[in-house]
């Protein structure tokens, strides 16, 4: 039962700025990036319209802190880990590396959902086959 | 019955790149931003999920040439003009203007489509709540 | 002296993603682009290359918390307030609403930066003629 | 001497729309990644600020056409050939391809620049070591 994963890929151009580095919001594209390929190795279905089944992972609540720039190319390693696992919500840890060097650190905490009656979305117990799949990881892990 | 439109905007910090100009793609979503103001002028829902209405315009084919640069800031004039109508599809020129200065000119062909019994989406003939508000473009308008 | 300012405008179609709502790492470009606005209100440069003068404002903390979908064509109000006034740095509140009603909170702190001499960047004092328009908006402002 | 490329990569979440499938403008985004990828397999710089050497590959004029969707994690083989070769351009064909079906076909052709004594960019010969690298694919290649 993993607790956490980690991506590697490259800056793309269009993610740079004016600035000459990549810019602030597209860190959380990256942490979701990262999220989605740790849910593809796990089998999960981030987001499904399959009747029954889980539906979506709306973002209740998402900081990062900034620490150094990320370039044009720059090689960078996105590490996940599960900080906490509720009934109805998960949050995530993510540290974003540069040749070792931690440049950033971001948080999203995400609700289960499903279609309600009313066209809407209602938050639901995580489905038992996601549940089953992830684990807690401990503090030091990513605090260290 | 409306042949052109024009839409003013300043370029925002985040659709710039690292070379400090306004990175070629997000010209698309200013043509697409330009096209679903005239939409909305027209009173007409570029995207409609009411049952038997209009439900989208993918893009068949597009465009750009790019003559000059544009930075964090300046004041753009984006203008549309309805090129061709067929029955099932409608193509656009646009044409981004910095201190009258044509900067960049685009093209959109677009096809209506609404859902298919299979669950995708198939053509279908332009409304004729849309085709009424639209007129074509004298091409002088825009090759001038 | 300002402490406050607002910036209405309309979600793109760009902007939504499969779930059919604005993407949530899109709500930060939103707040760039009313940080953008206020500074081109006071006339002051949010970037600037002319030498010895503010060159940029890099973000160290970002966070935001949803608490309503935003779709396409919505009309939503982004409110900007200063929270904070440091020599060197800057932290606004930001909130978005939709009929009125709250469907997201942001904030995002930046620091004031000019190039050094190794061709990277330095924090420096906010200048003052950007301190002299700049007033913390009562916490009352943004909290009742 | 490599006349073609190709870059596998799945297609991310905030890439889709509302209308479930990848925006249109990404298709653009996709193209350029796998230039970059392209050069950086070379080692070649598509950008680079050493004095004397390649500045940037400002695009001049850019198309797609689109025949079927590509949606959220789909698995998507994108093909690079290099269409044309002048003394100061390129000209690059692009294939998107899912389960070995083309979905889009795009083109980008861009300049070689450096930057001029105005603070400007100007066109310039595309360097020897570029050059020595680059072979243009036989027509065959791309519209087989």
């Amino acid at each position: 039962m993993p607790s956490e994963f980690s991506l590697t890929s490259q800056v793309e151009f269009h993610e740079t700025d004016m600035a000459g580095i990549m810019h602030f919001a597209n860190f959380f594209r990256w942490m979701e990036s990262c999220e989605t390929a740790f849910y593809r190795t796990l089998g999960l279905p981030l987001i499904s319209f399959v009747p029954g089944q889980v539906v979506g992972w709306p973002r209740v609540n998402v900081s990062c802190a900034y620490r150094a720039p990320l370039r044009f190319n720059d090689t960078v390693v996105v590490k996940l880990f599960v900080k906490k696992l509720n009934t109805r919500s998960v949050t995530y840890v993510f540290q974003f590396r540069k040749d070792g060097v931690l440049c950033a650190t971001g948080e999203i905490t995400a609700v289960c959902v499903k279609p309600d009656a009313q066209g809407g979305m209602a938050a639901q117990p995580i489905p038992a086959e996601a549940r089953a799949q992830l684990q807690v990881a401990p503090e030091s892990a990513y605090t260290a």
